[in-house]
């Protein structure tokens, strides 16, 4: 049995036409499935509208009290919810899931490396965090789990995490039960990882880790791309056999994306 | 196999040591169980600082597009999500659900009975809204549903439905599966429906159908109370046996509480 494990990027979510198109694509794909999904640009617009200043540092949002309440509102409410609302009515059995629900996704507080830098409520996850039982249960009954990037620390807390992070853990954690049959899509507003940002068809139809050396130390690519590439390639790693990056367009077509392979 | 379906309300939610206790209480209860919460005294504290002004008609909340994307954030993610994993912390495998959420509780669109009041994304639910079938699956894999006052129409809409009319059908639709063995419990702040709102000992032990008629004549009791009574007596009408209103700290205790009864 085959499953695609798609994490949808927040580009996507923000606008609803390509929301909606996404969705119907994910909805086409043949096999078990599972979405995943943050929503860090509609969390900036609400804690905008709420008085709120997102802080972030080294590209990575600190998450206090105050934000980490925006945060689960925005992922684990207002997206997730309309996400499943609009999967249920392309009759696709979606249930929406934070970390906490069923304990499906455990995650401890990041470690403070730097003294200077206290990330807050932001989570970490390993190759432990996945409840793999549960998730198996819900797609062995035909539910397709929608996550948001919102896990819990067993002792009531709920913290922020990575979306591409928990997209690479969970399939590095099915593995073993759908052997070579595991897709990881990371799906974005773009064809794949572009060589020239400001030419939608430079996207580079293959990148393996000596390339993605390269490309990082020259600059060809920054900012998030860079920790999306370390997701795909710790998946890669771990024995996922099949990890892209592009546009939901492409989601049910082989070709027209960019193949990450080690 | 016993049921209970406990109603938790807004102001034990808005405070933390409360609703801890109330979850505590909750996860005491024996057999199976579901919470249902709704929250509206935190949706306005957000939308104040979103500078989203609420509106009420006849003590119901009005609910356009901006109202009800708050109001799914506020009950479907802060507050879901917050206790469910509160529960996990507790060592009980709380799920959250909002209706969209496994198809769980489907509803329609207000009709427009006065064409000066346009209830917006408010659902109704009946006999047929709930979907018994996911509801009993969770149960019998040990898994505790938590459900919002959120409900969806099956295109796309979530809608706004009141909590205790949710608990109230809820009840009925597991009926015919529990038999006699259903108690629905309506938690909030005080003791029980008082005679004197001044004095937190004038609670009713019981209050049968007249006896609500003639308290709800003469004014005893009113707003929030009337509608809450009325789905109480839906729920008796509709078959289940036993229906309380009272404070968590009694909810494991046969007395303490206001009984209702046909």
């Amino acid at each position: 049995m085959k499953i695609h494990i798609v994490k949808i990027g927040g580009n996507l979510i923000s606008d609803q036409k390509w929301l909606n198109f996404s969705l119907k694509e994910f909805v086409k794909l043949q096999g078990d499935k599972i979405l995943i999904h943050g929503g860090g640009k509609k969390a900036t617009l609400i804690s905008d509208q709420m008085g709120i200043t997102p802080k972030f540092i080294q590209g990575r949002r600190i998450t206090d009290k105050e934000t980490i309440d925006l945060v689960v509102m925005t992922y684990a409410g207002l997206i997730n919810k309309n996400i499943v609302a609009r999967l249920q009515s392309y009759y696709c059995n979606a249930l929406g899931l934070c970390g906490a629900d069923g304990n499906c996704l455990k995650s401890c507080f990041r470690l403070k490396k730097n003294p200077y830098i206290d990330y807050g409520y932001v989570g970490d996850i390993t190759n432990k965090s996945v409840n793999t039982y549960f998730i198996k249960f819900l797609l062995k009954n035909n539910i397709v789990p929608v996550l948001c990037s919102i896990t819990h620390n067993g002792k009531g807390n709920l913290l922020n995490t990575n979306a591409d992070t928990i997209a690479a853990w969970i399939a590095i954690s099915l593995k073993k039960d759908f052997k070579d049959e595991i897709e990881l899509h990371f799906c974005f507003e773009k064809k794949g990882v572009l060589r020239d940002l400001h030419d939608e068809e430079s996207y580079l139809k293959r990148i393996d880790f000596p390339l993605f050396q390269i490309i990082r130390k020259n600059h060809t690519i920054k900012n998030g791309m860079i920790p999306k590439l370390e997701n795909a390639f710790l998946a890669l790693k771990n024995g996922v056999s099949k990890v892209s990056i592009g546009h939901p367009y492409y989601l049910n077509d082989l070709n027209n994306k960019t193949i990450i392979c080690l």
